[in-house]
């Protein structure tokens, strides 16, 4: 039984999913993948948001553009964490997907990340679930320093070479 | 059979949603209105959604504010015309709702009307049936000779008074 | 005679009109496409807006960029629903342009799409036809199950292939 | 023979208009003022226009709020300049009327002011008007000299009771 | 042991806070609230963020308005899940704030809600805590049920009243 | 004597600032080109703009971008119109530029025209200049015809080759 | 010898500007305050700026409104360090002030403080001066631990009293 | 010992960053640079702002992206001028940047520059370093004289070849 149910509009909000997929499986927590429009098919969105809880689903991750209403739909069906991803757009930037996932209104949140943030969305599903789970909550420490060791290299780097040399 | 359906989430949407159904009832066109939440009773909505056109629905006018989804989900279910009323809000004078209302992608439109477009909805309602009933047409007609006679109004009025003394 | 006019005020507006002109086609929509400029030739656009009814058009779409005036000057002088199409632009993303369409003071609607919104103008006005249209309505559900389908597709294409390989 | 046409959409509009039509009597400037829609009635705007370089239009200031089309409509008719006024609106700001008048397309200019700036727009058809008349640049540069003054006396203000008083 | 710690950088956050901690109470988990600036008490920040999981904390919700940082450096120290509510802004609306909090760079989210949106933010903390607890899910329905009845009062008493008298 | 000062604040503003000195040239007004900084050589700037009267300016178009003052400063010591041209900038598309320039003070209008709008600027320093000048008037109204035929021949094309073809 | 000059372009910015003022007396810092329009006699203004290094100012604090150019062109005379203070607008909520003080061209910097923010104005022109001067340095390390301790003074309220009675 | 540090939370700000590196050579100011993330690294950026007082840095240049914390947390902890650097970001253009860093609460100022604005960044640590250094002012006037300059070169050139073969 897969813990967190990924789901987009489209097809082309794919590459920014699977960021949110990648993280998933670097911490091993199981998840489902689906293409999902609550524009184009209400009737299998329904079915899908409806039978979530029962599937196993601990957290949905949804991600839609442009006026995007699949993330707060799950989240008015779902009764546990749905996680948002405002997808960019051409003409605005994506502050249309952000707005359309973020401003709920009272009663129904919508956990909202960054703009194109997959990555991000993947891993606050990951903290959400460390909330019960000690072992992936020893994970998110290693990742977390992971990231740090990162940027450290990336200054240690920077001493040595100088920053007119940096990268070239 | 009411030929507009009239829907709102919230009443605090009331007294814009009002300003549709006063249109309405000037033209003699019969309506339906309902306070139904997308978010708060999904069920509800979609029976609602559902049945619209059974009902004899030709038209629906849909008013939401903030992460406006409403308009977006009855044309995703609803196969004739939806009209979409962006409320004005606080914190971001009503551009989430427009933004959330206006945005649709491809397949799924709304007919978009200004911020707080009450009236302008009700207005687009009627237009929409008088394409296929000429009585109603006369109607509209009349109505913007009425409009235009309100005008010329003031503008005699400002004549008359200079604008110095105009209102006062 | 046609029942769609589509209308642009400038041939780089074309590629989006032409996807309101491709929809109409294929619902077998009678309608005809001009290029008229409501600030280069006021008089000429004053003798389209105000002919058009003659013509038999039951609804005009008008796309128009920037200070985009021609969808609420359509609506000013004809009498049923015009839809409105804000353009992309390179400054403002388009802002502009639906601000000038969508903003439209009482008493003159435009149903207005989304940016660069050519398809859903051609289905809008599909919709508004087919309040008295039952066999359009028919097509335009058609239309709506095609549309299903494909999502359905593509959901099914990445059940099979994973997403890492999706689109590869 | 008035020089300057003063016209609005609405009467809504007349505070700020008249600040413009302040300056000019100011100045001695003659003016005609009027309350004429672009939306409401088109047939009586386009005459308006059309007629106004006969009345002995030199400048016309239109202002107009929300989609503003009469700045824009009447600089694709009067060949002389056409000062806009954005007004302030409440949703917006005045963001709507703004763009819809200043992001004018090539070919059609409209001088644009600041948002509710009235008083600026009677001294840009002043200053216009200055071009070719000595003595209205002598009034103008007075007039300069006065706003300079006002500055100097609330300067002197201030340094004579320091800020703690100013104003108390 | 305190599940969920609310914490502000200012008591002119409190109102908002206040909702938070309000749906906590009515379900029935523990909180605490403190007040604490990110910005002019650092190490105290420090204090607080590091020493909050030892402490009991599966859940931080934070509250910060116009270059909002709080959230973000709760998240960059706080191993579980971390809601920032943005707080409306006089100049800006909260766009400040809501940029500052949902805007975070790949590696450290914040679970983002609605300008001002401290109700759901309480709600979205539940729901967190709710992936581990039956209980808790079952109390979070019924909060939902209740939510629906109170909309089908509102459209009940409509329905009776007419739109006229609604609330009068 | 010229009697049009067009100034740019960078070289990078040269091609929208070019497109004022064509119309310009097709018009026959004779004109000064210039760049002046009104931030990197601000005594340099002064003495242009105070000396701008005497050398027989009647306009100024000024073009400036980001934190665009040199508009603003010209009309603040040039007595006669300026007319301002917002610059497309890379992070804020132009509106920095525009807001700089059009929202200005009550004392000090600039007659500012769209975001890298330069032939406006330039058409509409001749219409300033033509409100004095019969036969200007005359040609800009050749002008305006010739844009008119523009638009009609690109419309007569379409008619032709219909929409498929259009510009293939 | 003041070391602080104050300016701004109208009285109506001294609100604002007093705060920066307050913070000056409250370290002990002279400063000099004037009301000097850039834009209403720039004349006086130019003589401001450059005979401010004669008079002993180390910073300038400039705060201004709408299309807001006396910081810039103050940064373009004076040699050391301009702080900006951009005022809120009723129309643009102060983004026209802000973007017309940040978005300065490379090669005149202005230290730009947030909207309205006077105090912290104060408290930037002191943080430069203490760069130099050892004794101001403790003085603002002392206002910095006073900060702090009104943030837990707060706390500590909060604690005692519960958030339902806090500031009843 | 560096009087100025250069800190960046990415290593993809080093082309902007670079650039107030570059200012500081070109003006002889010692600087240290380094890639520090306040969010990946919370403990090491604490350690680097508490200690930048004790190595001598008398200004730090921060810049940083999105929700951009990294200089407000600089200037929560050292006591002397921080300067922000917003950086650009493709969603918004810079605005979540420019917002998370200039809009300061009272207390904490930052001084921001423009967004990407590295060199003003440099130019503006070297001001506030020549308000107790009168050998770095000369330099910073000869900078500015050089500046101009290269304007009036550019101008020079203008005159020489006209706007049409300019640049080819």
């Amino acid at each position: 039984m897969a813990k967190v149910g990924i789901v987009m509009g489209s097809d082309s909000d794919l590459p920014v999913m699977a960021k949110a997929a990648d993280v998933l499986e670097e911490l091993g927590i199981s998840y489902e993948m689906a293409i999902i429009s609550a524009h184009r098919e209400p009737d299998v969105f329904y079915e899908y948001a409806k039978s979530a809880e029962q599937k196993g689903f601990k957290v949905i991750i949804a991600g839609a553009g442009m006026a995007a209403h699949l993330p707060g739909m799950c989240a008015a069906i779902f009764p546990m964490p749905v996680i948002g991803i405002p997808m960019h757009t051409t003409s605005l930037g994506g502050r249309d997907s952000l707005y359309s996932i973020v401003q709920m209104p009272s009663g129904i949140p919508v956990a909202t990340v960054a703009i194109n943030g997959g990555q991000n969305a993947g891993l606050l599903a990951a903290k959400i679930l460390a909330t019960s789970d000690g072992q992936l909550l020893q994970k998110l420490k290693a990742y977390t320093e992971q990231m740090k060791k990162q940027v450290q290299a990336k200054d240690a780097k920077l001493q040595e070479t100088g920053y007119k040399l940096y990268g070239k």
